[in-house]
C-alpha cells in the first residue's frame, strides 16, 4: 500500500485511564492540560478504577495515592491539598476543556463490570464508547496508559 | 536526512505488558483485540509480573487485581468472573490470535532473572526477543506500557 | 491544514517516569537503553515517586518492587542483585547517556510538590522542565507512562 501523508494537523494525545489514585490522575491531568494548552486534541478513555473514580458522588473527593506512596508519601499528598492555591484535579481537569477540544470517554466494558450507569458519571465526562471507538479516535496520535 | 514517506499500511500497536494482575491484563487484552478487529498488527512483550502470568501451569488461574484495588475490587473482579458469559482473558487473547496478527514475544532478560524456560511459557506466547527487537517491531506505531 | 512530510530522522523515544521502584525502573532503563542503542533520541521526564527515587542521596540503593510482587517477587528481586553480574539501574542509565542522546528532566510541578531542589538530584538528570516543554520534545514520536 502507497500512499502520500498530505494531512499534519496538531498530534493528537490519547490517554487510558486505568488507575484511580490522586497521585496518577494528578500527573494524568498535568498531561492533559499541558497537551490542550498546546491545541492538541485530547481523548481519555476511562476504564476500571479511573471510571470508578469518575462517578459524580466522589469524583472531587480524596482517592489516595498509589500503594508504592506508602504512609510517607500518603501525607506528603494530604499536605500538598492544604498548600494554598491547590487545585484538585478534577476541576484542572474541567478547565481543560475550555483551553482546548478534550474529550473524555468512559469504557463500556468498565461499566458493565461496575453496573456503573451514565447518570452516576460527572459530567466532565462526554459520554461511553466501546474500545474500537477510542482506537479510532487516537490514530495516528501519541497513547499512554495510566 | 530528508525522505518522503511513502508507505502507511495500517499502524502498529506494540504493548509492554509489564504488571500481572487480572485487571490489568484485562485491559490489555480489550486493547489488543479492539486494534486486531480492526486490522491493526499488534506486537506484545512480556515483562516481570506479566510474564510470570503467562507461565502455562498458571496462566488461565485467578492473578488478583491492582493492590490500589482494594478488598471490595477484589470482590468486584470475583463476581465478575462468575458472571454469565465471562471469558478469562487468556482466551480472549487466543482468540485475538485468530482475528488479526497478534504477536507475543517474553523479555529475554526477565525470563532469566525469572529462570523461566521457553517450555514454561503458555503457547500464545510466540517467543522470547530482546529489548532491541522488540523496540525495532514497534518503530512507527503505538506504543503503551501496562 | 496539508503539508507534505518531509523530514524523518530516527523515531524519539519519550517516557514519563512516575513509579519509583526497581522492577519499574528496570524495565523503563532497559527500554531506555535499548532506544539508546538504536541511535534514537531519548527524553525522560521525572515525576512523582521516580523524581523522588532519583535524589542523590538514594539513587543507588534498593527501591523494592511494585507492591503486586508481593514477599516473594521482593525475594526474587533481592537475589538478582546478588547474583555476578548484576548492574543498578542507575548504572546502566548513566551508561545510556554515554551511548546515545537520553536527556533527562525532572517535572518541575513534582519538584515543588516534594521539595526537591536541583541540587538534591543525582546529575544524571540534566534539568528541570514544564510538562510543556516535554511534551514538544516528545512530539512526532512515541512516549510511554511507567
Amino acid at each position: 500500500m502507497e500512499t502520500m501523508q498530505t494531512d499534519v494537523g496538531p498530534e493528537t494525545l490519547s490517554l487510558v485511564l486505568f488507575s484511580g489514585t490522586d497521585d496518577k490522575l494528578n500527573a494524568a491531568t498535568v498531561l492533559v492540560s499541558g497537551a490542550a494548552a498546546l491545541g492538541r486534541p485530547v481523548n481519555v478513555f476511562l476504564q476500571y478504577w479511573a471510571l470508578e473514580a469518575f462517578q459524580r458522588d466522589r469524583i472531587d473527593k480524596d482517592h489516595g495515592a498509589s500503594p508504592e506512596a506508602g504512609p510517607e508519601g500518603q501525607e506528603l499528598l494530604r499536605k500538598g491539598r492544604e498548600t494554598p492555591g491547590y487545585q484538585h484535579w478534577a476541576e484542572t481537569l474541567r478547565q481543560a476543556k475550555g483551553l482546548g477540544e478534550v474529550n473524555i470517554q468512559a469504557c463500556a466494558l468498565s461499566m458493565d463490570l461496575f453496573g456503573i450507569t451514565r447518570d452516576d458519571l460527572d459530567p466532565v465526562a462526554d459520554g461511553v464508547e466501546g474500545v474500537v471507538s477510542f482506537l479510532i479516535s487516537a490514530e495516528g496520535g501519541q497513547i499512554l496508559f495510566i
